[in-house]
């Protein structure tokens, strides 16, 4: 293959960086490693008929209702009052979600899919799902957006590392011209011999650890536990 | 010194980001590598007057009309028409600068200047002048927020090399609890070895190579050739 003829990928580190980017016709992969995309990926490896993102916890409420789906959600990384659920991957289990409906509302992963709509294509990435992601970014052969939910728009490790993991792996199948890319491909080199360890000096990992939540971190960091590719369609997330 | 009487230190990649920081009381350290601050310290290490930032072109050559003061810039990285000078440090030997003042519009530095006027202070950063910014940050004792000009907001490999440089040299000075900040130091402990080539995949290292100016990019990553401090008071820069 022709370098020039190499679709791009690109890496926007910040919601608030997203307006900078053309989606037309591209793949947004959404990353928020801690832990709304591999959540969601593990609802939908264990059976969940499909995820609803949505923005507030009133909405998640209300259409949780109206559905007869489980609310689910978080806000600053804590189980919000008035939901089911909360945003741990451990609480969606087999026998606890197979065949059902999730509706999701989170601090900054569900705001982020809906800021991308402009997307070709939305699908949701994290380490659970690593593999999954790569061969169909390959395989679809479309401009790439990597979309990092961060934290509140501040720019986070756990989600740029992913990042950096995802270019790693199929940066031969795309054109790299993007410093973000770059930047986020450095660190997960520089992380890569123990994520884990790396990641203890991120904000949110302290955030998720004060709470007595280092086992939802381990899983979260685990790769492809999770094989499966959640898509966004008519606003919903469901196996591709 | 105990850990929690340490000043913070946080790294803005983006100027679209900066709202997401408390300026108050801070010191900001603006940095735009290749090449508004590398040109603006060059300028008064040589001796100018000072160095006064616009925003327009259009303000640029009025303000120099008025006082008298030589008009320089660029826009995408390169000379404007209109304009006496460019954005080069070589354009700024001590035998054409010395005793004169220079009104200087760029195409993201002297935009992040105006931007951090809520700050307690303002400084510029760059490699030639990086002791002696490091050197006032740790005499100063304020918080810090290193403000990265970046590229039309999208991050960038340069000033973020440089955030990283900068806070290798006074982590021990300060709390460093953001992640960019991790970011950018792991990327410059990637590439110290040697920050060049490191750089040539650089988007701004490629435009600028393109126009002929490496050798304008070898300068902007020499450490301590021109050992000042410029500080901003008044809407000018001048030395510290």
């Amino acid at each position: 293959m022709n370098m020039s003829t190499k679709p791009k990928l690109e890496v926007c580190l910040s919601p608030a960086l997203l307006a900078l980017y053309d989606l037309t016709g591209a793949t947004v992969v959404i990353v928020d490693v801690l832990r709304a995309t591999s959540t969601i990926c593990t609802a939908l490896y264990n059976g969940a008929a499909r995820v609803i993102p949505v923005d507030t916890v009133e909405g998640c409420i209300e259409l949780g209702n109206r559905l007869q789906a489980i609310t689910a959600g978080e806000r600053d990384g804590k189980v919000v009052p008035g939901l089911q659920r909360g945003n741990s991957p451990y609480e969606y289990s087999r026998d606890r979600i197979e065949g059902k409906s999730l509706v999701l509302t989170t601090t900054n992963g569900t705001r982020m899919l809906h800021m991308a709509r402009a997307a070709g294509e939305i699908i949701t990435g994290s380490f659970p799902n690593l593999t999954s992601v790569c061969d169909h970014l390959v395989e679809a052969g479309r401009p790439v957006v990597i979309g990092c939910a961060a934290w509140k728009n501040r720019v986070n490790m756990e989600d740029t590392l992913f990042a950096g993991a995802l270019i790693h792996r199929v940066r031969a199948h795309f054109e790299i011209a993007c410093d973000s890319a770059i930047i986020a491909e450095s660190l997960y080199l520089q992380a890569r011999q123990n994520i884990f360890n790396f990641l203890r000096n991120a904000s949110h990992f302290k955030r998720l650890s004060a709470y007595g939540l280092e086992k939802d971190i381990v899983y979260c960091l685990t790769q492809d536990i999770a094989g499966v590719l959640p898509i966004y369609r008519d606003g919903e997330l469901v196996r591709a």
